[in-house]
């Protein structure tokens, strides 16, 4: 088995954990990291023991020795740090959201399929095995007819002017930061998209929207009702309900257990799966798969899918009118 | 105490329950049932020893042993069967949808205050110990400041084109027979209008809304998530979250339990109070209440609260282009 050789650009909270999980993998390297600020690359290096720090994205889009590269910036910074990666011939796997809006999205999907060059978003959700059971249990009817999906990622941080979730200039808020998991979550079980979209924010002193519901409905008659919060603990849980019974994932976007409930909400089925690490082995192992078999897009989240996703957030700021500085004419 | 004397029109399952309910109070009389079917009647008042049954609204409209005639009809007769007994200066407590429209509401409230006459929609959510509970909690920002309420209302059955809830004629449909207990009970616990209202449904084959939701968003930043559905079991509970913890209100609406629960999830505060019947109690002492007093209307449930609820109803109802056949011209 070929070992891929991984880099990490940015080192923040979000690169720890994937690389806590790259460390725990077989057949695997984490070769390189790279800050703007080169004594927390060294700092971050010492941490996971990888041999080279880099203080500039540039050196580690340019190292031969790294075959695809983890993007862990702030979102306003992932469409500038894949592109240059892209352009250096790395692969890319992109925190999410790939990018903060459709044009965005499509830049960098032209750009991969130009270089000929794997990229994906790190939607990890989907590549967890319970929503994998998910999944199943809804293609074999166990809830029988799919009606409705409750799902909502919200919680509370204090007001702080200088914090990226509160700050339009990172485009902060909450649909970007977490109501992303939600609506890919939904679109993704449906398979379909929705017909009709409606929203409502409350947008702050922040000018981002803090907290929001979301509808999505969709033809055959379903239903999502979404929320996301960086204000309000809102809870993480999807429940998902059909004509014979009901799913529940307590902690959806991170799961490793999901419970089947029947008509009369006795417990009947329960799937449990420990992660063998902290759950972002999963979307780590099929980015190596993809690259081991020479394929550019995971089939089990498509760059289509990140534009799908981008395009109803795109048409949910429509709605409340916002829009983060950097899109501003 | 002066005893107050009820009559019952409609002999059907709600009006069961509330008879139960006024046969274990003090100081309250049954004196009579109506159903336009006399046999239904007097099987009815041989089941709860009432003394008198009628085949006719009229009749009991016009019997001078009552003091106020709870109307227990499907929505779409309360107009006329409230009408009928305002007109013979009955006081009347009505069972929600008040009325199916705003302007319905308007017609009954000038009727009232032209009689002089005793008027509620039985909301009797808004009288549960419970409820003040919840109230006393908010107002003692025990969770802080409130932030966010999540709250549904569902149940799921079988598509029916005969039912009363899957039929346009009846003014069927999940807004009307459910949906109006959480969109009243969120405006009740916040004491405000919401600024804003968008929402979706799905109209089915049955031309009425068989799943909605409805986002409200209040002055202040407070956004309310709420759905209904008489195709899917969505749940009964209230979810009231502030910056400082969560209100847990299983059954809602007809809630004998409350739970507390701090920023780390922890259940920190539980008030649990059996109902001394069936919940319905409440609401039926407050009108003996307001009829020993001499009061036409309840200061918890006043009539400019159901026209306020009717408004936001009626502009759903716009939303999804929903009319019911008796509004079209």
């Amino acid at each position: 088995m070929k070992t891929i050789r991984w880099g990490i650009i940015g080192a923040g909270r979000i690169a720890s954990t994937f690389a806590a999980a790259l460390k725990s993998m077989e057949y695997t390297k984490l070769t390189a990291i790279a800050s703007r600020d080169l004594t927390r690359a060294e700092e971050f290096a010492e941490r996971f023991q990888i041999k080279k720090a880099y203080g500039s994205y540039e050196e580690l889009a340019r190292d031969p020795a790294i075959d695809v590269v983890y993007i862990a910036t702030p979102h306003t910074e992932h469409k500038m740090n894949s592109a240059l990666c892209l352009t250096n011939k790395k692969a890319v796997l992109c925190e999410k959201p790939l990018t903060i809006n459709y044009a965005e999205t499509e830049y960098l999907m032209s750009l991969a399929k130009k270089q000929n060059v794997f990229l994906m978003e790190a939607m990890w959700t989907k590549f967890l095995p319970v929503t994998a059971v998910v999944k199943s249990w809804l293609a074999e009817k166990k809830i029988g007819e799919l009606r409705h999906i409750r799902s909502s990622f919200g919680y509370s941080a204090a007001f702080d002017g200088s914090s990226r979730i509160y700050n339009p200039d990172t485009a902060g808020g909450a649909l970007l930061d977490v109501g992303v998991y939600p609506i890919a979550y939904v679109v993704y079980l449906l398979e379909e998209l929705p017909e009709q979209v409606v929203s409502s924010a409350v947008i702050g002193r922040s000018h981002v929207d803090e907290q929001n519901v979301i509808s999505l409905r969709f033809p055959g008659g379903i239903l999502a009702d979404i929320s996301s919060a960086v204000s309000a603990d809102t809870g993480n849980d999807a429940l998902i309900i059909g004509d014979r019974g009901r799913i529940f994932v307590p902690n959806f976007w991170k799961a490793d257990k999901v419970e089947r409930y029947d008509t009369n909400g006795q417990l009947v089925e329960t799937y449990y799966l420990p992660h063998k690490k902290n759950g972002y082995e999963y979307e780590a192992e099929e980015v190596n798969r993809c690259l081991r078999e020479g394929e550019t897009e995971s089939d089990t989240h498509p760059l289509s899918s990140t534009l799908e996703v981008m395009k109803i957030m795109d048409q949910i700021r429509g709605q409340w009118g916002l829009k983060y500085p950097q899109e501003e004419n």
